[in-house]
């Protein structure tokens, strides 16, 4: 969330005076709030491949100039100019809780080529077919009860739609009922109010999507991640961990894992339904990604193979079609999908109607299955584009994973580089990524990146690996030869 | 949520038998999910206007068949058939955590005027302005950016819309910002995530929409209950309330009141404010309704009202427009609004874009001005329809609030009438209500009832209002008939 300054390293200006400018300049300008913390001083030197040294300067002036204040233990503060009128309450005070979420510190809007967002390309939007959808539903009889409150459930017809999808493809089981939601993000949010406690465990993978262990993290629950490996969560090591930590939840993402674009392999799938259950855990599947397969054959979702029916299973439109509608929803046994829905309704009443039903008209006019095949063609183009470059471009020793759909893709690079320290280098050559810490639950991997190729076009993949390539072989090289250089201990 | 059994007072089969019936269906053919909590003998025999025995001996019957099963001090579970394959979870136990919510009594569905919801009348709803709004964000340059990820905070063009109109009335301070919510009701819950930590005593008007009370509730609040009297929340007691409890947030609807239709006038407003500072207090103002102003003369909003700046003030297009479009918005310090944004980004990554620009859309071209003075004018007929109705036909004895706007009216019934166990014979006559039940915190007003009059014509409010009338009057009649009879304790 915390903006990123913008320094030239050609200018005149020392770069500790560049950065007291531009953050004097958001703390007058209130782009940055009063109480606000900045990151520290270790925090903004790896974001901007600076010195501490650089940035304590920078941080001195404006606590000189009273700006920022610095809190023993706790950073530092914009304290800026003081409110007029009433003396008011002390927000900082009363915001003293949990820690900020950390920022992405990729700024995909500045670098050319972003490999930062998990995220469909817009280039692939039917908009004439959106907005035929759009007016056939406005013309509909249901307008007006579209634009009316609606159910907590969602909205009918497409629950409808949505349970015989479902019955169809054998996701949907007899005790099973569905529930409209936010996307999978608010699915995760309504699964954590309801079935977790403070203090109950919950097994994440590791690395895993952010969005995933703070919200649970949130909850109230202790975050416990499960190592990935070549075929999605080590299901050896899940296994230990169910028997171990007896956790409320396991969260997996079966198939096109986020980041690492793995997928659990068909017959490892019952394992983890089965150690699962005999731990008495719930299995949540995150399945956002399961129908973007390029290529390959189709592994069944683990709502599918279980035959106790008591996966949740969380999907939304957001991936295969529009992320900007927010629509998305929850299989899961009655019993659960009731509680579901009054949290639903405490959360926000219900989901927004008009996305509701276009999406149902886009899908059901056949729309949705037309724009799926270009998306799959394109989306085979640009797993297609990311696999080669990495294979022509990344240093010798780099590994990355060989995804067969999904968005994603995990670069580790060879010791020593460091994902986040790289990463200034390479967004001052117009490429930006996600590091892995961004992902981490506990193990840290300096070398973890994720590449995210979806919304790119294979040209652009292309240029940007090749950039990628040339800034990690050229740290490599730099670092090997000053190792060359270091002193060698006399034997004695 | 569960469903209300509909039993035939007139048939030959008696009345225990058709619940029976009623109940066993509904279990067999999944309508009730496995695990759920029947309402106790007690709620069941209140909701159906029976006598216990009747239900009691409903529940024996499906006792008797192994559908449902008593939990000593816990109520009636439906057990049914068992599950298919492998033995699954038992959610039953894995739920056992808060009580279910209460079904709001009244089924407008069943009843040819509803009362019931507060919502507006869909007859107004411009249907073709809203599809040309559409039609034109769709075929705008911005298309293809709505329907892709957005902003936790918003879509930039409706917050800075928001921001210069909040500037312009006075509601938007120099240290504030703005973030869009799904509605009001995701204003609070964001609220109550943000800022409300387990043991906090948050003060609500009592009686009151029960969306806040539940949800400050599961957030781990004490909610506390300030009476609301013919001048909305009394001031003096809320003085009281916030010296002896120190709450954390005191949630007041100023303007229209829901369910009571008050308002607190201009006079008593900084009270509330100077009273709340002094408690350190966070005051966040509900204004779903302010602009719904039928007659008499505007009172500013206590955030324009509070020189501090430090009221968080929740608003929506939902009263004004369509509550089936989900778009609302928080105004408040920015370091507040910087971490319900985080709340947000949490719960669901932001609100749906297409509804965001379509009401965007709306409200520039002029069609939100020109359709808010067809409500205004709508809703000031149905105003005098329901104000008049209730003179001429509630019974002597009655008391009712008197609200120049908004959308609901507060009804007192003469002693000893019970509004709830008179619902089921207003419904038997077509026409349904919230009983007084649904909106208490604390206080119990059995008499109390509310009758959400926007979104029924005026000749509807008439009628139903007639029958009410009616129905209350004739049950006042029996009751002073009944004890007119009761034997008289001999003087000794």
């Amino acid at each position: 969330m915390f903006p990123r300054p913008q320094l030239d390293s050609g200018s005149q200006v020392p770069l500790y005076r560049q950065l007291h400018v531009q953050l004097k300049d958001w703390i007058e300008s209130g782009r940055l709030a009063q109480g606000q913390r900045l990151p520290s001083t270790r925090e903004m030197a790896g974001l901007l491949g600076l010195n501490r040294t650089t940035v304590s300067a920078a941080y001195s002036l404006l606590e000189s100039e009273r700006l920022i204040q610095g809190r023993v233990g706790r950073g530092s503060f914009v304290i800026g100019e003081a409110p007029s009128g009433t003396p008011g309450m002390d927000w900082d005070q009363l915001l003293d809780g949990p820690e900020r979420l950390p920022a992405p510190l990729a700024q995909s809007s500045d670098a050319a080529i972003s490999f930062a967002t998990s995220r469909p390309s817009a280039q692939f939007f039917p908009l004439d077919e959106v907005r035929l959808s759009c007016d056939e539903v406005l013309s509909s009889r249901q307008a007006a009860t579209i634009l009316q409150l609606g159910s907590p459930s969602g909205y009918a017809p497409l629950r409808e739609y949505l349970l015989a999808e479902g019955k169809r493809s054998g996701t949907v089981h007899p005790h099973d009922d569905v529930l409209v939601t936010n996307g999978c993000q608010q699915g995760l949010d309504l699964v954590g109010r309801v079935l977790v406690r403070p203090g109950d465990t919950v097994l994440v993978e590791d690395p895993i999507y952010p969005g995933v262990k703070h919200l649970m993290a949130r909850a109230g629950a202790r975050v416990v991640g499960v190592p990935v490996g070549p075929q999605g969560i080590d299901t050896e090591l899940l296994g230990r961990a169910l028997a171990r930590e007896r956790p409320r939840l396991v969260v997996v993402t079966p198939s096109f894992h986020n980041p690492t674009g793995t997928t659990i392999p068909a017959a490892s799938r019952q394992l983890v339904l089965a150690r699962a259950r005999e731990a008495g855990a719930v299995v949540v599947e995150n399945d956002s990604y399961g129908e973007l397969r390029y290529e390959g054959e189709a592994v069944p979702p683990l709502k599918q193979l279980d035959e106790s029916g008591d996966t949740v299973l969380l999907r939304s439109f957001s991936k295969v079609a529009f992320p900007g509608l927010r629509v998305g929803w929850i299989t899961a046994p009655r019993a659960l999908i009731a509680r579901l829905a009054e949290a639903k309704q405490l959360a926000d009443l219900h989901t927004d109607q008009l996305s509701q039903a276009v999406l149902l008209r886009f899908a059901e006019s056949g729309r949705l299955a037309a724009h799926k095949l270009r998306i799959l063609a394109a989306g085979a183009q640009c797993l297609a584009a990311v696999l080669d470059s990495c294979d022509g471009h990344l240093p010798a020793g780099a590994r990355f994973t060989r995804p067969q759909g999904g968005m994603n893709l995990w670069v580790r690079l060879p010791e020593p580089l460091d994902a986040s320290e790289l990463l200034s280098k390479a967004e001052r050559e117009g490429v930006t990524y996600l590091p892995g810490r961004y992902f981490e639950v506990t193990h840290h991997e300096p070398g973890g990146l994720r590449l995210s190729f979806a919304g790119l076009a294979p040209d652009q993949i292309r240029a940007g690996v090749a950039v990628l390539g040339k800034v990690f072989s050229a740290e490599l090289e730099r670092v090997r030869a000053l190792r060359r250089f270091e002193p060698v201990p006399a034997m004695v």
